[in-house]
């Protein structure tokens, strides 16, 4: 399929029309029923015509036979005519005027050849006329915040409004999602299932919501990105305006798409990838469509972020006390102990008997005093260890006997949630829905949102914590980076696989710290350079196209004389004879002392998401651990930073049973700077690979490198 | 809090009582009003009567003014009176013949002393007199089956029977759990917070409702097992006879209770051994009071198990066929291929444009063809590669403009879910509320159980399997293991550290392959045993509760010569001098090669669960990986294979880099021999450490051992 965008066309027309015509409107269709239906059903305001040359009466109201008949040119045409006629459709409606279309018609590109055929033809007609379009084979759109909805499939009533913007790679799932929404009342400005994305991408629809004043937080259902440069761009322009980006990616069980092109590769799963470039990017990653409406209806009703990570929990019961503190700590959220002022505070509001502890238990003595949970929620909130309130408590499922008694208690809680020192969230302890009679109780009382289910909603805390921290963290801008310097051999455009000699070099002459290296064609020149360098020395095999050395026995270590370095050469200029090698030589180079710790730091090329950088700890530790931490490029010392922090060996680095922790800073700084080398390299870089990069307290030396370019032709490495 | 069971105890006297007293009835307490009610809406069958000495008259009916006064003995009395009543309340009700109680009352052990001395009396006195008893500070219990609901707080209606029976360790969680499952249609057979378990425990009922004809599963909450043995005993004969237990265990971030007592202690949290215990007698642990629900509801109307691992699916969107892909191998489901005859039968009944694959999407077809989900699914579960089927589908929300229709479609889709040839599991793709409609259509159709959600659903697929699984392994019954061994001088009762020397002899002297080793007293000895043993040796510093050595340098390694030895002697001895150590001598042992795998093997005392076995891999990986496995004793070599195979630093024993892999089996019988051992050393061992238990090939030597004993006393090792 043709990856477009439509950048510089206007989406307001498209999703803000005031007049729409249903090209191609019958009786006949469920989807021009629904479509006709929806639009009546919403209240739009604008003028909505019905064209079918053959039917009068559609839906019970008179059609025009052709877009030119219109008593107006429309801002938006819904095409359902047959596949084979919505060419001439569009050709029509562009000579009326029209600017903009939604077309529902499948057969294209998802078919086959021939409908990619037909696909193409209208990508090239609305390229070439400036016809904005959406789909083909999508659903078409419901912009609720504006009550117009062109859209193909029955949308459940009540369409509740909201600020969460919906951009779904998937129409069937557009059902479940406005289901489950409604079900826990997060109210939605815009949805949209993309369809074939023809024209107009994911990207095209989230920057037109980050610019929409109606939507505060956007949710995404993706299966792949198509742009990943300008997602990136369009991510980070709603992280610094305070929209947070909410995804469900699938595929994470989809391992290894792309060769691994290093050693690195083999551990940099497509998926840590995506989690990577997602965190970069500010975009809050989820794992289910619970989860991904759950934190978006949240941090909807927060307007912004969290403050940070230190919960005070309010509840009317031990037991999910006890499970909030399980799911806090699974979320890295923190339940501080309460300050002695508000101990003694909560200490006169609860019964004698209650424990004062976070999370607290009001106990069930709230059957009796309605009071117990409002009252300790004030005091828990002008604790000074705590960043915001958690209360457990939900809205009513039924009518009770006298509602008014409801609506009182339900009032007097809003008004004192809204004017907790700080923020408060509301918590059901399971995730049901919000009855009909929960959400009038709800809109009467301005009760404010009650998230659905601890399990569910400490997900969504969490998300909206880490979400606040990458926003502050995202001011940094991120500086320019200088050309890399190219050492004196480095003329022609690089190809292939940059043995380790010339990669070493390339890496030295750019300040990379590089262990001495001499290229040695002779057991004299080999002898005369270990005699310069001190004993013991390293010989390695050089030859054309010579990747990984060690699988031909090609690296000889510990050569403490003369007599050594001269079998060490003999031997292995012998292997590489045998092995036919041209090109074949050595390097010599000093062998550096064993107590260092051995990491390894590649840089690959992910085939969406481009350079991408692991670090990880090396030798025996890459097969058992098989942990390496990715940041896509270019990073900060900061990303560096954590990454080395996450991995699951840290232990050894911060220095295990006696031995010399390695300065995590120097470290950071060291393997940061090997990240901006390669992201300088530019396109035609395919692979670097640093393994060992050796780490001794605040050293860093690469003890071996390879790098591979693109575009591997005739041209291979020269040994001088 | 006291602890009691009351084996023996006649509990369908009290949970199938025929004739009910309320005592302590009142029109000023909502509990009163709750159960009194309650009790009327389930349409209890037998009689219900109200003692109050001061109200003749209390919700609308006519008092008793005692128990005496009553015109039967009746079954139960249900008591809720003032705390300092309860006592004199059974006494009177004891006196009339009464054998069942139920005390909601609270103001017992959960206030502080004065309240727990109220309790014993209440404890005592029930056990001499025979009196069963339930609570106090319980909500008392809901026998949905039987309509017999004695029980104080509101029962949302409907009460939706079944067959899952609930035992919860939270009175004010059992409204969530009601909540929750009458929201996904899961039917309650029974329901029951525990209160304060003075007399009655979770295991009690939990035995009852093994034996329960109208209980299929068994869903526990629980805060802490008061009786391991107990539940053990229950959880191995619940899944002897088919009936699962799911738990939702809080804790998990309680770390570390006990004190490490050995360097496997430290490893060994709590919520581990309570993940391995849990498994090892087929409990299925969850996370979330949802998933509690969901994977009990699932179970129930499975009616047994899952047959195996390998799914096919059958769905009406390709977005929800990438997020089941994306959970099943979370869960270690299997979706695999289908078989080429399956393929072709598809491809006759899906569009053209459809891909044929497992999971499977019909395509938005079905609002064309409604057939297309049941004839494919039809299709899929004949395939032979296939254990089970899942639909995605689900109940429809609000009645439709024909609802004739709509049964009429449920009705055949019922049927057909019904013929199919593998079990087929109906999941919907979100977790919203099943309505009353839904509910309505569902009864009227037999339409089968819909789990709520993928992101659960999947959850509760995972757990069906595994548990069954669990259940199949079940069959094979654990051997009698014979007395330990007594070594020459193991003649008195063992107490404190007994230090590698005395360890060792003990390990060896019951089969467990050990270096050996010899004490010496004089430089002159120590030079006679390393001849004999042949050069390198190692020397280690022996003293009175002298634990891990070479935390004073107590360890000397690779001595050459008989000066090595010499000078190795005399230097420890003057350490242990310099300290003070009584007892003091050394260990000389032969010197093993390097090459072999350090593993780690322990065995601790769990303050709840007993003995536990870990086994991890030795050495610096202790640290780093800070992963080993736990069981708890007794184990099976199986059981300990697959411990072995979980660690994380599996791929080491598999052969790294060219290094011999290790015989795995071997390497699982040798330790479940130590577990053997271990239990069998009986309880008054504290912790057994083998640090490290080396490991070449299919052989394992304990290099160094160290046993605790309990009641460190006196008595220290002697040194002969």
């Amino acid at each position: 399929m043709t990856k477009a965008t439509v950048q510089g066309m206007d989406l307001r027309t498209l999703f803000e029309p005031r007049s729409i015509a249903l090209i191609g409107a019958t009786d006949k269709s469920p989807w021009s029923l629904n479509t006709y239906q929806n639009i009546k059903d919403s209240g739009f305001g604008g003028s909505v015509y019905l064209v079918n040359p053959t039917s009068p009466i559609v839906h019970g109201e008179r059609t025009f036979d052709s877009i030119a008949g219109l008593p107006e040119v429309v801002d938006l045409i819904f095409v359902m005519v047959p596949t084979t006629v919505v060419l001439p459709t569009l050709r029509a409606a562009v000579e009326c005027g029209v600017r903009s279309a939604v077309i529902l018609t499948a057969g294209f590109g998802e078919t086959g050849p021939a409908g990619q055929q037909m696909e193409d033809e209208i990508i090239d007609f609305a390229r070439s006329s400036g016809l904005t379009v959406l789909g083909p084979n999508g659903n078409g759109f419901i912009n609720a915040a504006e009550n117009i909805t062109p859209y193909g499939l029955p949308i459940g009533r009540p369409l509740i409004e909201g600020t969460v913007g919906f951009v779904l790679q998937s129409g069937a799932l557009a059902s479940s999602v406005l289901q489950f929404a409604q079900s826990r009342n997060v109210g939605v400005s815009f949805l949209t299932a993309m369809g074939n994305e023809s024209l107009m991408s994911v990207t095209d629809v989230m920057n037109y919501l980050v610019d929409d004043p109606n939507t505060s937080v956007i949710a995404l259902f993706l299966e792949s990105v198509r742009d990943p440069v300008e997602f990136r761009r369009i991510a980070l322009r709603a992280l610094r305006a305070g929209k947070p980006i909410v995804a469900l990616k699938i595929g994470r069980s989809v391992l290894g798409a792309r060769a691994a092109l290093a050693h690195t590769g083999a551990l940099v799963g497509d998926n840590a990838v995506i989690d990577a470039a997602f965190e970069q990017m500010g975009v809050i990653r989820v794992r289910s469509l619970e989860d991904l409406i759950t934190t978006a209806g949240l941090m909807a009703s927060l307007g912004g972020g969290l403050p940070g990570p230190r919960i005070g929990v309010v509840t009317p019961s031990g037991g999910a006390s006890e499970i909030i503190a399980d799911r806090a700590e699974d979320e890295g959220l923190v339940l501080p102990g309460f300050s002695e002022e508000t101990t003694v505070r909560l200490g006169e509001i609860v019964p004698a008997f209650a424990t004062v502890q976070n999370p607290l238990d009001v106990t069930g003595y709230v059957v009796i005093d309605r009071t117990l949970m409002r009252r300790s929620l004030a005091v828990v909130a002008q604790d000074p260890n705590v960043d915001f309130a958690v209360l457990l408590s939900e809205l009513p499922r039924v009518q009770a006997v006298d509602p008014s008694l409801t609506m009182t208690a339900y009032g007097e809680s809003a008004r004192n949630i809204r004017e907790t020192a700080v923020p408060t969230v509301v918590l059901s302890t399971v995730l049901t829905d919000v009855t009909e009679y929960g959400r009038s109780v709800a809109d009467a009382t301005e009760f404010p949102h009650v998230v659905g289910g601890i399990e569910h909603g400490l997900t969504a805390l969490g998300n909206a914590v880490r979400w606040s921290a990458l926003r502050a963290a995202a001011s940094a801008t991120p500086e320019e980076l200088d050309p890399f310097v190219a050492p004196v051999d480095f003329e022609t455009e690089p190809t292939g696989i940059w043995t380790e000699y010339r990669s070493s070099e390339l890496l030295s002459h750019n300040g990379i710290p590089v262990v001495p290296s001499s290229l040695v064609g002779s057991v004299e020149q080999a002898q005369e350079r270990a005699a310069a360098y001190g004993y013991p020395v390293v010989l390695k095999a050089v030859a054309d196209g010579l990747g990984h050395k060690s699988d031909i026995g090609g690296v000889r270590l510990d050569l403490r004389s003369a007599d050594d370095v001269a079998e060490a050469y003999n031997s292995v200029l012998a292997t590489l004879a045998d092995a036919g090698a041209t090109g074949a030589a050595a390097l010599i180079q000093p062998q550096r002392p064993s107590n260092g710790l051995e990491m390894l730091v590649g840089v690959v090329r992910d085939p969406v998401w481009g350079l991408t950088l692991a670090v990880g700890l090396g030798g025996v530790w890459v097969e058992v651990l098989a942990d390496a931490a990715i940041r896509v490029l270019p990073v900060s010392v900061a990303d560096v930073r954590d990454a080395i922090e996450s991995l699951r060996g840290i232990a050894l680095l911060r220095g295990t049973r006696g031995s010399e922790p390695v300065d995590i800073d120097a470290l950071a700084t060291c393997v940061a700077e090997i990240g901006d080398f390669a992201y300088r390299l530019g396109d035609r870089l395919q692979a670097l690979e640093i393994n060992p990069l050796m780490v001794r307290g605040g050293e860093c030396e690469a003890l071996d490198a390879l790098i591979t370019w693109s575009e591997t032709g005739s041209e291979t490495e020269a040994v001088s």
